[in-house]
């Protein structure tokens, strides 16, 4: 033997490409603006001798800006390096039963990936032909449930109604709410966890508010969930997120005017997308999220992944059964877009 | 049942008190001096509308400028949030033994805290009565060994060559290095990791780079581990280093002159205080790094601390076992440890 034998061995996720020249970026579903105007002023206002001390490790700024701005309590706040760090910590927290947990078969690639690395049996369950989710199918005993509402990668949203018969019926599990894509036209569900203690609702900073870059993600739930949480972050490492992140971020969540104009016309490029990608011949399930999932009828979809990318503008394509003949294309900015359906013009009519 | 059987409960590391108000602060072995000046034209010259797109994954500005200083490939080093995240991933992909892992019954307190969060048996090894490490120790079976060189709170430094004997007779384990404290006068490990690819070194901007605030650590070994550790790191997240932290951290490791000139002017502070500590009657074993570990003799150790605090002069202490009797006084400014050494003259011969 040898000290190979004890490494635990995993197939890492593969995040998007980050080209670095300059190039069409609609793959990774970032936001084609900048965040709030008022974060320049706080990196000119930083003294730089502060980064010699441990940043705050309860992100009190942070934590009090998104409570005031949600209404709730900083008792149900609880803050991670993104929200990938935040539904990792709460799989390390939460998911610890001998059942498995339940997920959708096409959803956000990263949870299998966190139930291989920390060990959790999973299983998963199909969506419907129309990329819906089946509450029933998330009635059976379980370890837990997550998914992301809207769902990734289709952007289909669920009704808060379903999520709360999905929670109701699962007393005994953690049921975790992605909301990643939610502030692009979708209804939260989280009010219900002022309702039902077994709710953990997630959101990011990374996708309506501009700040991927920075890794602010946040979980809701009410107070007992986010302690056994914060006791988990504390026992891993108790400064994750650096003071400028916690500093900008809170400063980004006070501009409600610049986010709500953000996300319009981001919104708007949406639905105007959607009307010029029928007509160029794509099929696709109505999206909520800053992005579509479209299927072009006229070209196999590896085709024009490859074409664009020739073009130098990037969409995000996964080899993968059922959804392989779909694309998923971020909404960028209305330039971006004629751009893209330029290029597609091209592709598939020329 | 219900769902809080099955979450993981912990009890979590208490980090040192990070007062608000003004006050001298020797509690969390932060560095008294700014990072490197040029940092502030980072964050001049930075963009916000960057923070909208993803951080690079694999932080290779970071990754390049520190392989650059320490002359290894880059292949070779893995960059984390801070030394916690490095050590708690290090453990998370290398202690998967059954057999117990070891380390110091006097170290750094988050390895016992990690062990148990990842549910890795441990076994600790007594210290000698004068805080050394005996090597034979750890020549049993063992899943995996790590202490810090120079240990943690002690301040005592082991040789190279102990370190060596230690990774030479465990090839069937990780042995890890934890050189927080390193850059104050000891000498590094490093180069053995070209000759043992079982040795993993970890090391940090957090003391002798001033950047505390930022959170960036580093590990270096041979490319295998490396690899192996990135592997579990895109399991769990990603994208943990937000992009200014890629950036203010490669700017800082260049400025080579700006970090000696601040290490030695904390070294002569250190040196100063331990001819003053011992007048005032405090005896220590020697320290390498940048704080002592020191007993009153004349007034109990917590009494000590506490009037400490009165007069808002932060210090740590541990109501433990052995150490029960010290103080761990971080070596900050000249002029605040003039203000201490006058405030123990108070309260020790007052």
């Amino acid at each position: 033997m040898n000290w190979e034998d004890n490494v635990r061995k995993v197939v890492p996720y593969t995040p998007g490409e980050q080209p670095k020249d300059k190039v069409i970026k609609l793959n990774t579903n970032e936001n084609p603006y900048p965040p709030a105007p008022k974060v320049r002023d706080i990196l000119n206002n930083f003294d730089i001798s502060d980064m010699r001390k441990y940043p705050p490790p309860d992100a009190d700024v942070l934590v009090n800006a998104i409570a005031e701005r949600y209404n709730v309590k900083p008792e149900r706040i609880f803050v991670g390096v993104g929200s990938d760090d935040v539904i990792s910590m709460a799989f390390m927290t939460f998911f610890n039963s001998e059942k498995p947990i339940l997920f959708p078969d096409i959803t956000y690639s990263f949870y299998d990936v966190w139930a291989d690395v920390y060990r959790i049996p999973y299983q998963t369950k199909p969506l419907t032909a129309d990329f819906r989710i089946n509450p029933d199918d998330y009635k059976c005993e379980n370890g837990g449930i997550i998914f992301p509402n809207p769902n990734a990668p289709t952007g289909v949203l669920e009704s808060v109604d379903m999520i709360e018969d999905i929670v109701k019926s699962n007393p005994d599990s953690v049921v975790m709410i992605d909301e990643a894509y939610i502030d692009f036209g979708g209804k939260s569900c989280l009010e219900l966890t002022e309702k039902y203690e077994n709710l953990l609702v997630i959101q990011t900073f990374s996708k309506s508010r501009s700040m991927a870059g920075m890794r602010i993600g946040f979980a809701t739930g009410n107070e007992k969930l986010i302690k056994y949480m914060n006791d988990v972050k504390f026992s891993v490492n108790s400064y994750t997120m650096n003071i400028l992140t916690q500093i900008c971020g809170a400063e980004a969540v006070k501009d409600e005017k610049y986010f709500t104009d953000t996300v319009n016309k981001i919104i708007n490029t949406r639905e105007r997308s959607k009307i010029k990608l029928k007509e160029l011949g794509f099929e696709f399930p109505d999206s909520m999220s800053n992005f579509i999932f479209a299927r072009p009828l006229k070209k196999p979809a590896q085709y024009v992944f490859e074409e664009l990318k020739k073009r130098k503008i990037f969409v995000r394509y996964w080899n993968k059964p059922i959804i392989k003949d779909y694309l998923r294309i971020t909404v960028g900015t209305d330039e971006e877009m004629n751009t893209l359906f330029d290029a597609l013009e091209a592709i598939l009519n020329g």
